[in-house]
């Protein structure tokens, strides 16, 4: 391969060699292969669909975790409690991408049986990326949805200072020729990275962002280390939808809810974060010939595909569209990190006893 | 009462005289006593909240529907297809309440059973409100969760004119003491009849509201009327969730998509719609006890309430609790109602051979 891509710099990571890497570094804090190999999969992915923040990047804070103790390497989901279309997971701490892949896989195999079901979680911590869960589900044929809850960091209408947390909601939908749908959300307008990035810069940020200590909106990135929370997307609906999540992901299943949950990064790494998180599969199969549903979403895909474009516009994309691409690329030609994100691999390479070099051999 | 109430005006409508006189129009154009008092319910329960763009200012539209036959007034919805936890239904035409009541139902009593339940609906119309569908789940103790598609009215990034419905998507949550959370969105930032009533008043309006018919952003009003296209909330986020409710209501029903949705307003009224709905209903007494739930989202409620208030502002609000004063207001004293649903409601009343001075009695 190497002579057919000799553009390939040494700063560009092999999707093969991180997974191996990540996987390695997993093991060192005693996690077991399969377990290791699960929290790999899930963050290179996540990488490889070119969400850095959400990838390898946080694999130096699991470690942390996981050598404190907060996050326990030999902790185990186990199913509390079950019925046809539902079951309720105590993570026992184990790694949340552990604990999260457990929980879709036993709603997949539950909507395999009867249409739909829900898998809630107790006890699990930050886990990646949602959309890698419901991607789980979308490449097994069913849709999959996913809630989570968090720390708070967002506030709500009315509010002075965090009210909930950015709970992410996702989801994936299978097509026939085309990859999945996949959207996955945070429930603010936008994420904390995004407005330390405009302070470091120096830049002001839009009113939709972030209220100050207040409550009011500001456009100072400053103001969100002095008392301020970010703003809910779309204002009440992105409030709306977080309290979903915080209902779903935390009420429902005895997780712990808004400022019980402990901060993946900034809490004693030696206790646990008592994050919630909720899995919806749903079996496009239900009540139809197997075929029709992948083909009313191909239809439905080139239709959007088809449509007049806006000015200036030549594309317009599905959700994951441009994640499948970077992808494809990813697998083809390795990834290309951004200097934060190999800082931070760097980190975990140290916390793992590896060495970085090994990562562009 | 009037002696207790004497600020009660000649414009104010007593709830049980609305409710009969919507049941009244239903029935003149020949639905049962049973469908009728289910348009009723809907229509005038979302008035009650005060959510007057869906409730009976829809009837007249209704009524001509059902009177040149693209709503088959002796039209039943019934199931095609089912598993212990999934319908689904297709409507025949009938009142899109009629059909969207009995889903909910459905799914209701599937969920009692099995934990969690999705009903899909196809040839059905225009319903009213999403959240009173959630909330029939609610009052039973269950939690509802309503999606549907609409014939495209909203633009998606880096398309030129409408791509999607302004789909909408609630959710109802029961509590303990507390009324159930509601949320009742559009997909789009406002909807249409925001944009109508700043161009009737002259007024330009954010630049997030719409997008020109080059596809590029606008605060004049009047580009919704030359091929303009609402904005989807929040960008690409309120384009992925309509796409998940054209998805689940849609493609996963055999509805029609995008615009082989017809206008419930605008399309020849002898012909059918074909909209598309979706519905969920959760029982949260799976895995707890039964009182563990509504004490965790009074807890949660209780929590919401009494965080710190920004600068001017002396309640932080729960979604749904203004509709339920709004509610409480309305069964006590009466609704006043705005200029346009009069007017509305006095086409009603000639359509379905009724005075509507005897609202006012």
């Amino acid at each position: 391969m190497k002579e057919l891509e000799p553009s390939i710099s040494s700063r560009t990571v092999r999707v093969a060699k991180l997974r191996d890497f990540t996987r390695r570094a997993f093991q060192s804090t005693g996690l077991s292969l399969a377990d290791a190999e699960t929290g790999a999969d899930v963050l290179v992915t996540t990488d490889a669909w070119g969400v850095f923040t959400h990838g390898t990047k946080s694999l130096a804070g699991y470690l942390r975790r996981l050598q404190a103790g907060g996050l326990r390497s030999s902790g185990r989901p186990t199913v509390v409690a079950e019925g046809p279309s539902w079951a309720m997971m105590d993570g026992g701490s184990a790694l949340g991408m552990v604990t999260s892949t457990s929980a879709m896989e036993c709603a997949v195999a539950k909507a395999k049986s009867t249409g739909i079901a829900y898998v809630g979680v107790r006890n699990s911590c930050h886990f990646g990326a949602a959309g890698y869960y419901a991607w789980l589900a979308a490449r097994q044929g069913l849709i999959g949805i996913t809630f989570a809850n968090d720390r708070p960091s967002v506030t709500a209408p009315g509010a002075r200072g965090a009210m909930l947390g950015s709970n992410p909601i996702a989801y994936a939908v299978p097509a026939g020729r085309h990859r999945p749908i996949l959207l996955d959300i945070a429930t603010s307008t936008v994420a904390g990275g995004k407005v330390a990035a405009a302070r470091a810069r120096g830049e002001r940020i839009p009113p939709d962002w972030l209220v100050d200590a207040d409550g009011r909106p500001t456009t100072d990135p400053a103001d969100f280390y002095k008392g301020g929370a970010l703003a809910p997307m779309a204002g009440h609906k992105g409030y709306g939808f977080a309290l979903l999540a915080e209902v779903l992901a935390g009420a429902l299943t005895g997780a712990a809810l808004r400022f019980a949950v402990g901060s993946w990064i900034e809490s004693d790494p030696a206790l646990a974060t008592g994050h919630g998180a909720a899995f919806l599969a749903i079996d496009p199969g239900m009540g139809s010939p197997a075929s029709d549903f992948p083909r009313r979403m191909d239809l439905l895909i080139d239709e959007i595909h088809s449509a007049p474009k806006a000015a200036g516009a030549t594309r317009i994309y599905v959700p994951g569209e441009r994640e499948w691409e970077h992808h494809e690329q990813a697998i083809a030609r390795g990834i290309d990190f951004p200097p934060d994100v190999l800082e931070s691999l760097d980190g975990a390479a140290r916390l793992s006893g590896q060495d970085l070099k090994t990562l562009f051999d």
